[in-house]
């Protein structure tokens, strides 16, 4: 009488097994937000092959370095890139301590909100503007003014917070990588101490991860009080050839996956391409107008155009967003899956 | 008969565990090169502190950051720094290429062994070594060059290698730290390239976590191949306040301690002291004529004298290599432990 149950209960303990089998594995599967398209193939390909031990691709843990453009890359930069909106902000935000900037372009084109003087007053007028609002105080200061903006604005369109507007998929990109041994870097454009004030809590890259562009500091110590001060001088430019060169002098080793966005990351992705051995370049393509933007070749942010012919031409991975990206932003409603 | 037997087993094996137990203690205790002294007691107490979960001076890993110059302190600096040797050697390896250099002040000195004439022409004399040898070539040309010098040069007065000449003491600091989840970085006024030649094999720092001295350098792309050109610009001068500057820009966070052993790592440690939070601050004090070298406030090279002044008066760590270090090279004997 009491010999049937333990049979049924191996008997529906391996249904339930068997049923649950493919849950599971979809559950653990990487990268849930991509599409099964050709991105995403390459990317778990890649990381396939460089972390089995006995394929001829396998790469130790201590050189799996790979790098990531920020702007355009992880987060969102339209309509322009968010760190410049934060200098305009603070340019408003300390207004009444430089009462001489109502009468100076380019401080009198942000306070007027007049687009057209902004513009004409180019790269200099740029330059003029983040050297007011990022240097001229302490590393300390700096890095309080930035959380406090990131914490308070809010994007003109979407209403979120900039630190909202980051890809899901990249996050779990991210996140794949470093379950596999990968060291994460941010290498952007982007100045250094900006990026660090919300890329541990943001995407899990410390500071020490975290390469942008950097004005030169000096020490200050007097009665036993040391602070580093922001000078307006630039000290290093991280776009364009500016990424190799400071990938080589902070990490002193050689990425074996390097992803951006635009032209500014083309000598990155060239420098990782044309060392021996496999390695993964990627482009996020913005092709998706309706949950996020469609630029490249045309635009002044984020220009995608040499990039896009090089990648294309040797292969590269070239991310389609509007199709192999399921969400974009945390914050958006998943949508059913589609294979390519 | 056979009663007693087991009896005398146990007994037996009681008694061997009993007179294990101390050389177990023993072994497993951090720092066995390092005499049972202030100085090792303020390291192991010091780590004891900041890695106690319930205590309030707990630091989470992620935050222990600790720093280490090289020249002095992790390594021997005598007669002179040796990557000052490196380059007079490399001077006499290239100077076949180089004939205008056998009239040409100060690589004449350099070819003729001239130390009077090489002491006459100054910093800027060395500073033209320096570029001569350290730039002009890719970073991968230069790389081949440091390790080919490092394993093949000797010591002119131990005749080892250089890479041998390393404090035992430290390498067993740095083991320690790490087992405690530090991140150990070098920053030091060497060259970033030249130091990261040997730091991983030698002291288990990887490229990433050394910081140094620093020339301008430019990304070639050609075809498809990839390098990065040494030009020389000097890009930073890591001593002295340099120092604190370049682990602001490259880590991003203070670190919680700090050890140096001349007047060029004063900066450092005071960076570090100014945070709040305990913090161990250390010095080597080269006082040890036999088995090293012993020298201080009136050296040229690794002066010690504004920074021991204020470690005395701040009550940071000082090594007195005498005293405190059973051995120096990991080649001495180790010597009887001497309780101070």
């Amino acid at each position: 009488m009491n010999a049937p149950l333990p049979h049924r209960q191996r008997f529906g303990l391996g249904l339930l097994f068997g049923l649950m089998l493919p849950l599971l594995a979809h559950a653990s599967e990487p990268l849930p937000s991509w599409n099964d398209g050709p991105a995403k193939r390459s990317v778990i390909e890649f990381v396939q092959a460089v972390t089995d031990r006995s394929g001829k691709d396998f790469v130790k843990p201590a050189e799996r370095i790979a790098v990531f453009d920020n702007d355009g890359t992880l987060w969102s930069e339209q309509p322009v890139y968010f760190e410049l909106l934060f200098a305009f902000d603070e340019v408003k935000r300390t207004a009444a301590q430089h009462p001489e900037w109502k009468t100076t372009q380019p401080f009198k084109a942000v306070l007027e909100n007049d687009h057209k003087a902004l513009a004409a007053s180019g790269m200099d007028g740029l330059l003029k503007i983040f050297a007011a609002t990022h240097t001229g105080m302490t590393t300390a200061a700096f890095d309080d003014n930035a959380r406090t903006w990131l914490s308070q604005a809010r994007h003109p369109k979407t209403g979120k917070p900039y630190t909202e507007m980051i890809f899901q998929p990249m996050l779990e990109m991210l996140d794949y990588l470093r379950s596999q041994d990968f060291k994460t870097y941010i290498v952007s454009g982007g100045e250094t101490g900006f990026m660090r004030a919300f890329a541990e809590q943001v995407y899990g890259v410390p500071p020490e991860q975290v390469i942008g562009t950097t004005f030169v500091t000096a020490f200050e110590y007097k009665d036993g009080q040391a602070s580093i001060l922001r000078t307006p001088k630039l000290a290093h430019n991280d776009d364009g050839p500016g990424k190799p060169v400071s990938i080589e002098a902070v990490i002193g080793r050689r990425p074996i996956l390097a992803f951006g966005n635009s032209d500014g990351d083309l000598q990155m992705l060239q420098w990782t391409a044309a060392a021996p051995g496999k390695r993964l370049m990627g482009l996020v393509h913005h092709t998706d107008a309706k949950r996020e933007w469609a630029y490249d070749r045309q635009s002044d942010i984020g220009r995608l155009d040499k990039a896009l012919d090089e990648a294309k031409s040797r292969g590269w991975t070239v991310v389609d967003m509007a199709a192999d990206w399921r969400r974009i932003y945390p914050f958006d409603p998943p949508v059913p899956e589609q294979t390519q």
